[in-house]
């Protein structure tokens, strides 16, 4: 990072929506760590504490940024209780974050945590740390010292392991997986639990797919399958499935939202 | 630019919103071409796949940023088609995007194109591309490699024109000219497709303007010709006849939004 | 600033929204009179032309920004008429805007005013400068010299003070206050007009708290005071009475909003 010359880079991934200056509060801490930051907004219209609607978002975004990159990730409903901040050392990037679920499908796209240390050394905090918001006191300072430089075993005690994300799980039967939509995009895409390892004993198969018992096209793999107009079903770049429009919105044509059950069945 | 020492600026214009992090991520390919671009956002939040009211807000943006920016505009209804992207250079600025009439107002607004260029050189895309996301594989990364210095010409072959933008066409007759309202902006003015060459057979004439049969006050220079609260056409900074009240909202006003009939009468 | 190398650093908050341009053209003017600004947005949602929602955001905000920071703030109901446009050096920091009270309370964060100067030397503006729209022709090209380094005295005549801001005050009586719900954040706080000085003779005392009529669970230092789910008041990093939820929407619960009546009443 600032051994290349080049100015440091900290994304920004948060539910704190941009009404208020929260975020901007956010930059203005880290850039008092470190003035030369390169800051990206990924999000801050994550609904209030959808730690598993951040967690595919962030997963979404982290693969297409350069090395080194340092993202700093705020849905924080245990925020002030005893849940612990980690900062997670992949191959190409950091993430920092609370524990609690948020950063592991990023980590896990990137390939895995070769180290996750908890965030303890509270010199690298702003003083006095808030029971309200670690955005401002702890992740962002920590984000800006780590793309500053500083070595990740400085923050505080090494962890075996980091919080996984506790998705509603989706119910895999013999003929069929049962699961619903997390998230429902710009575009009406419909952004559903169903992660590929539950697809995987249908690979090759023929199924069908239902969104509140409304049937879709069935499982493509591209949008250009399918005529404009058509629902269709992929495995997303999100890593799980899809439910889509081809140039329209499945949301609105589907009348759904999020929580439609969603179902795949082997035809 | 880069010859200047100066960081290059490239500004986004988008439909894409920013809930979901499609921004950020063009933001992350972006800075993996070049580290030290400064990225403005002009606004993602066009209304999918209105290539008319993005082109007409590019074009309202352009002639206030330093020589030599780059603009990256992406409303791309026909992303996986045959449309071709294309790079446009001019006196001030360089401008990337679909070939879908996006650019072309904001290229007139400019002095014109000195020359157009089709984006074939793969090499500077992110590959693989995909067929649903150009902005992340094709725009971004070009505009990048632009604002770090890259020779237009080293993009693909040059071409001898752009593809203009379609407004729906105001109907221009003897003794009036009618339209309708494109975009309602953030204060409540509307901004209409009546631009000044279908005025211009009015020019220094006395008029009427009704917006959906409501009477405004006639076509003024500026918002000061009027009391507050008054409602009044003007040829706005975006080249197009705008209704607006003083100090209020003339959406809010008239109760009309997108689509409303505008009629521009000879008294 | 920039004598220590460092990118400086400028603020915007503005009412304009991010649906329009309006404040990617700001930035565009700015950068082009000093490229290595580093921007950063405090909010743009602002209601429209809500100065006082505007000054407390501003003021919330300030305190959390690196020495030699230029914060540059347009909420301007008057743009076109008498009011002057001013600058305020702090000892912290600078800030530029229209003399309407937007910059008061933030100033006071700041510990106050060094010098107010009027925005009165031309040639620093974007000429020719319209009725309507400072924030690109005086403000953002103000700022942009202040952050480069321009001494402030060169800017225009100094004054000897700025407006105040003309918040709906707070009826104070023997043993009440009576305010009213000023804004309301994106978790559902409820920001009021009651503020430190309003509270003053209460100080220690055992109160109660109404909004609209309905209780709160009374007065205390922080969230962490009450269980999960509680309303609560609390005099807020904002400088005024909040009524909050611990975990929660204080404005859903309670199904108020702006303007909703708010007593605090010795028991």
């Amino acid at each position: 990072m600032s051994a290349t010359g080049s100015p440091p880079i900290v994304t920004l991934l948060t539910d704190f929506g941009t009404a208020d200056a929260y975020v901007g509060i956010m930059k203005g801490v880290a850039l008092g760590v470190r003035r030369d930051l390169t800051l990206v907004d990924l999000t801050h219209d994550i609904p209030p504490q959808a730690v598993a609607v951040g967690a595919l978002v962030l997963r979404s975004a982290v693969p297409f940024f350069p090395a080194g990159t340092v993202h700093c990730a705020v849905v924080d409903p245990g925020v002030g209780s005893a849940r612990a901040g980690i900062a997670v050392v992949t191959d190409a990037a950091l993430l920092v974050g609370p524990d609690n679920g948020l950063l592991a499908p990023a980590v896990a796209a990137l390939g895995g945590a070769r180290a996750v240390f908890e965030l303890a050394h509270a010199a690298l905090f702003r003083q006095p740390v808030s029971a309200t918001f670690h955005g401002r006191d702890v992740f962002a300072p920590v984000a800006a010292h780590l793309a500053g430089g500083l070595d990740p075993a400085g923050l505080g005690p090494q962890r075996d392991r980091m919080t996984p994300l506790a998705l509603p799980a989706p119910i895999v039967e013999a003929d069929t997986v049962r699961g619903e939509v997390l998230h429902v995009d710009r575009f009406g895409n419909l952004l559903t639990n169903i992660d590929r390892a539950a697809l995987a004993a249908f690979r090759a198969q023929s199924v069908s797919v239902t969104v509140d018992a409304m049937s879709v096209d069935g499982l493509v793999t591209t949008y250009a399958d399918v005529a404009p107009g058509t629902l269709l079903a992929l495995l997303s770049s999100w890593g799980t499935l899809e439910v889509a429009q081809r140039d329209g919105s499945a949301a609105a044509q589907l009348g759904v939202g999020r929580g439609a059950p969603v179902v795949v069945r082997r035809e």
